[in-house]
């Protein structure tokens, strides 16, 4: 709770405009894009700069408020979800690209930035930003710095943490450090640039970011290869990289995914195939070409059904565009859907889905799986209904058993979506107690008073939860 | 100091063989290559694998005992000198590879392992571990993990830390964690791996590494450009970037350090030019012929009074061994040898070396600079004689200078060397008191008892230093 005098001071701050404690205001900030989780704020704020960042997490800490960042609330791990209440704190007035620099490769990037127009800003210069989640038309550069986010790329180019270099941060006692620089080296102190990307707001508010850029790869071709066996799509993955060839992209789906996408895009995707695999590789056009050669021999080699190359520019992106939309077409179909990120070592994918298909089975629920195949990272999406509770307890069991069958196989609760409030629960399941200890120690060493971002990545139970049904 | 029920308890730890405390063994452990840095410690202890450090550890939490973590002893920022006394703990039975995953195109390895064991046994496979440093002949890779070591191959490929994946740690609580995974995507909390790496012994012994490997590229090209103007040599660097062409290596030597490898190497190096500059490239065949015909074009642009490419692998391989032979060649010189890593963006590289140039005269040193132009870490050498009391304050304050000036062009007072003891006195210089005291926070919760390597990275008088020469 926020008393009249913090109000009051806060409103000082920030001014009267940025500041938001009615009830419409806050219920819009009580929920993110994670289904079943709502908490309502006790204000929403919107600073103009690390200054005015600096005094509100200063009089946050003293009066022990907890303190929300978020960006578009685009993550699917309720990171952004106001669970012990507080302040949702906005960047809206944080929005601006500060600079290219051509000779360092690098751009530097307020936290509000559209992760898009990142994009698009390097393009203009003949530059490229990999990191491309799936939400890059809506979501902020903070929020994928925050939840170190993915994307189809990763398997070439990592992960957004492989790109921020320099970091302006407020820390919880409202402190403004920086991090890092223009730098391909530095090894003066710990990393603390790499500790706050994937922190999830818990450590401090992220206020500027440098970020590395590539020169823009020449060419890029994209084929589908078609299956009647899911073990053989598996196979072809392995057999890929077994070659040393390290595509940009190489993503599955099965075929529950395919139907929906098809019914969604309608761009005539074979919805009788077993799975699909969407692979691109991108670099000079000789060595492209020659990838690709590679590559359909090696599907043709695993038994695909079809292996066709986009024979545009403009089929290749219908293509990326129905790939990109499988969450939006999974998510027409029932009231509720559960988008998980289990992930294993690549040569386990086989093996992975495999064992999702098994556990829907047992829990007789509707889970279709896609992904990023080349580097381990699958999302098998339930579509159920949080309305029955029934239902809703088989899927925490399915979920369970499934995060318990990608750490026996070597691998991971979540891959690119962080853990939130969502994944709590099982943190300990993959680093065991001693790992999650030696992260709360770390945590409770910079944010004494947990003002940053409470309840997210360590489990307890949430303030309030209401579930809320589409 | 270590009593005689702590020493019994050690050597029932580890089988008397593995323990001891004579003078002349632990003379041996007193330094390590850094230059002015000798102190003895109390033991030295060999373990055979993870349990047996972690006893290690409980005791010496236990007693207050320091330990400092020891490779090879190939740092230069003073890192394994035993400063504060206590136990070096060797890795000599902790030397094998574990697996190489050609699916998953990971290596894993005791962290007692040469660093170029592991090159090689990655080149078997046709794969590529590409972090060079310069004493990977006899670095081990535990020591390049704790220092984030670089290397000539960084502008392209990166550092140590672009590579380390999953981790095992014991923590100075005893506990034994694993972090990460043989995964590209893993974001399930904090990122221990990355904080880990380059964290100086500071935070925990690692016990086990997975690394990354990548394809082995096609084929490698080198060439060599001669400058009668240092500018023009920085210019280059930053054009060649421009250009949107990043070499595997990029190399800088002045002509004082040219004059002191060719000296000391024989290969016909043209010691009457200013500076020099070499370049490799590799990839694919037709990549690399376009991007080194580009490169020469651009080294004749910015007045190259020679650009002369390799004529054979031989050539090439001896034109590298000379570089990495340019600590060695100018150690002869003098009987104290100070390199320093001082590092700027790219961009400036010609201002700093200018800036060397003048802080050098101004001290009246002798500073000869060589380094990986291309990613801004340059080595400032100081050839130099520690007894000569009245000349060694003139170092300090000539590279205290340089720090600082470091520091002004947005650079970092370390590239790829550590802070040790060595630079730990200039560490609030790049990162604020505030910044430090973060760092500080995180160190203390893990190691309540600073037994981990104490004195290093944070400034604090050593208990004793002897000043040594050669």
């Amino acid at each position: 709770m926020i008393n009249q005098e913090v109000r009051q001071k806060l409103i000082h701050i920030v001014g009267p405009g940025n500041f938001d404690d009615s009830k419409a205001g806050r219920l819009v900030y009580s929920y993110d894009a994670t289904p079943q989780f709502q908490s309502m704020p006790d204000a929403v704020i919107a600073p103009k700069n690390s200054e005015e960042i600096s005094k509100i997490v200063k009089l946050c800490n003293e009066y022990k408020i907890p303190i929300v960042p978020r960006g578009s609330g685009t993550n699917l791990c309720a990171g952004t979800c106001p669970t012990e209440g507080g302040i949702v704190l906005l960047f809206k007035h944080l929005n601006r690209i500060l600079e290219i620099d051509e000779e360092n490769l690098t751009i530097t990037v307020q936290p509000g930035v559209i992760t898009l127009e990142i994009t698009n800003a390097a393009e203009a210069k003949g530059l490229f930003y990999p990191p491309d989640p799936g939400s890059m038309k809506i979501s902020t550069i903070g929020g994928n710095i925050n939840e170190n986010a993915g994307g189809l790329r990763g398997l070439k180019y990592g992960v957004t943490r492989d790109y921020v270099i320099a970091l302006e941060i407020v820390l919880p006692n409202g402190d403004i450090i920086r991090t890092g620089g223009k730098l391909a080296k530095d090894v003066a102190g710990y990393d603390l640039t790499r500790l706050f990307v994937g922190s999830e707001g818990t450590l401090g508010i992220i206020t500027e970011a440098t970020l590395k850029l590539i020169p823009m790869p020449e060419t890029k071709k994209t084929i589908l290869a078609l299956y009647q066996d899911l073990e053989a799509a598996a196979r072809t993955v392995s057999k890929i990289i077994a070659n040393k060839i390290i595509p940009t992209t190489l993503e599955f789906l099965d075929q529950p995914t395919l139907e929906a996408v098809e019914a969604f895009a309608q761009i005539g995707l074979p919805t009788d195939a077993k799975a699909i695999l969407l692979i691109e590789q991108d670099g000079p056009l000789d060595v492209v070409t020659k990838d690709i050669d590679s590559i359909i021999k090696i599907c043709k080699s695993e038994n695909a059904v079809s292996v066709e190359a986009a024979k545009s520019e403009e089929e290749a992106e219908a293509l990326r565009t129905a790939r990109r939309a499988a969450l939006s077409a999974l998510a027409r179909l029932k009231p509720t859907t559960i988008l998980e990120d289990a992930t294993v070592p690549r040569s386990e994918i086989a093996r992975m889905v495999k064992a999702i298909n098994e556990i829907a089975e047992k829990y007789k629920l509707r889970i279709c799986t896609f992904g990023h195949a080349g580097d381990g990272n699958l999302h098998p999406t339930c579509l159920t209904d949080s309305r029955d509770h029934e239902e809703i307890e088989r899927v925490e069991k399915a979920f369970e058993e499934i995060f318990a069958k990608a750490i026996e196989l070597g691998g991971t609760i979540t891959g690119e979506h962080g853990v939130g409030v969502m994944k709590a629960p099982y943190l300990e399941m993959k680093l065991g107690h001693a790992g999650v200890a030696a992260m709360k120690a770390i945590k409770t060493s910079l944010d004494p008073n947990n003002i940053m971002n409470p309840g997210k990545i360590f489990a307890k139970d949430s303030r309030k939860r209401v579930v809320v049904t589409k």
